[in-house]
């Protein structure tokens, strides 16, 4: 049993996964935009400050494992930089300032929360991706916003993605005793995903969507709280900058043949 | 708690998750070429007719999972014929001759086992990927012969993973209640793994890969047979055609920019 930070605890994945840990035995600080242990607007340098500076008081420095939820979909009328703040640099920026309170906590697990929107939604932009991972938020906004937030979703998920297998190999990382890892769930059943459903001009394409999911549906979130519990315990000490895809089959229908790939060194 | 078929049972993962399965509650058939409660060599068409008429007697034609863990890795002067049969055919023509059993006890899960050499060994064929998934076992052999063993290990493994995302979301799979993945192990110690270390000629290569585990070296069986029982349990009903690594970085090492990658339909 050990205390475990969850961003974004207070619905959808989040929250169920908030629910999970908490019965079996863990600790959970909770944070979100309110109703939460620690109140915090992650899109924000001064909210992640913020956030972390209540969590490193809460914890006095040692938690055991992160699970950085808090996430928001691509809407019409929904500024693409918005989800670059709040998806991406809500995620790393807290991965980054939690970290040693992690090792302080090894051997400890964090997993972040990608999506199979990286391989199954054509369209989106590399070059946004990019910018994310050069650590430069103001530059990655303007990115961002020269394009729409539904295809900033993918493009913020895929660096969530990148950026946890460029560091999970680290010394800081797997050298401190730290499994750093990322899931790539498809359609759950939240409000995040319901908001699409709610907006007419979404909808279609949401439910093309889901009619992918050779499982029947959308999963539920204690399906992706039960994985998110696995990885943050015992036995998954081996996993180390893997990207787990949970999503009913979705990128099995349309990836089949892309992945595993023989790699060509210098190609 | 179940009924669960475990092939390569007698050693390494095989033997690590039939204790697992077995210390959970659930009743393991376990299948080897001796010492197991059925004997067959999976490598031939009877031995692998010999093993489904035993499993179907034994389990009267209903089984909750199965953990096609047989197999055998490249070494000098082993052909790659014996991989072929083994490593593929041992574990695909298991896989459907098995899935009305397990059709019959769905809910239910199989999981076969791919590798980390799929995406982290060059070199290898994609010809001889090609050939296996072509279902013709004499003509896959001719071309696995055409090259030696140790390049044929991924080839199969790549065969598996691919044989597993095709068929994971077909009607008879996923329509059918029964989640079909894969999980791709990095070096772990077990006999396979010391075989190739007791090689002189291999044991150097071996050595290097497992300088690249960021982890610290290779897993142990019992982490793999943790995944295993996650993966065959009530928590992972929503993984679909997954592939999942959990091989101590080396993935994340040398191929992280690789994948999630942008999907480019028709390109």
């Amino acid at each position: 049993m050990g205390t475990i930070v969850v961003t974004g605890s207070g619905s959808g994945i989040g929250a169920a996964t908030t629910a999970r840990l908490r019965a079996d035995g863990h600790t959970v600080i909770g944070v979100d935009l309110r109703g939460a242990e620690i109140e915090a607007d992650l899109g924000t340098p001064e909210g992640r400050a913020h956030a972390v500076a209540e969590i490193t008081e809460r914890s006095s420095g040692v938690i055991n494992g992160f699970v950085p939820c808090a996430g928001i979909s691509g809407l019409p009328g929904r500024p693409a930089s918005l989800l670059v703040s709040v998806n991406y640099f809500g995620t790393v920026e807290l991965l980054a300032a939690l970290r040693p309170l992690l090792a302080a906590g090894a051997p400890s697990a964090a997993v972040a929360i990608s999506s199979n929107s990286t391989t199954c939604q054509p369209g989106y932009s590399m070059d946004l991706v990019n910018a994310c991972l050069t650590g430069d938020e103001g530059a990655a906004r303007v990115i961002g916003d020269q394009g729409d937030s539904i295809n900033a979703y993918p493009a913020t998920k895929n660096a969530v993605a990148k950026w946890v297998r460029r560091n999970a190999v680290l010394p800081e990382w797997a050298g401190a005793g730290i499994t750093l890892n990322a899931i790539a769930p498809g359609m759950i059943a939240t409000p995040m995903v319901q908001e699409g459903m709610d907006d007419p001009s979404i909808r279609p394409g949401m439910e093309m969507f889901e009619a992918t999911i050779a499982m029947g549906g959308a999963g539920a979130p204690e399906q992706i709280a039960g994985l998110l519990a696995f990885l943050l315990g015992p036995d998954a000490r081996f996993f180390c900058g893997s990207v787990i895809f949970c999503d009913g089959g979705t990128d099995a229908s349309f990836r089949a043949n892309d992945w595993p790939a023989l790699w060509k060194p210098g190609a």
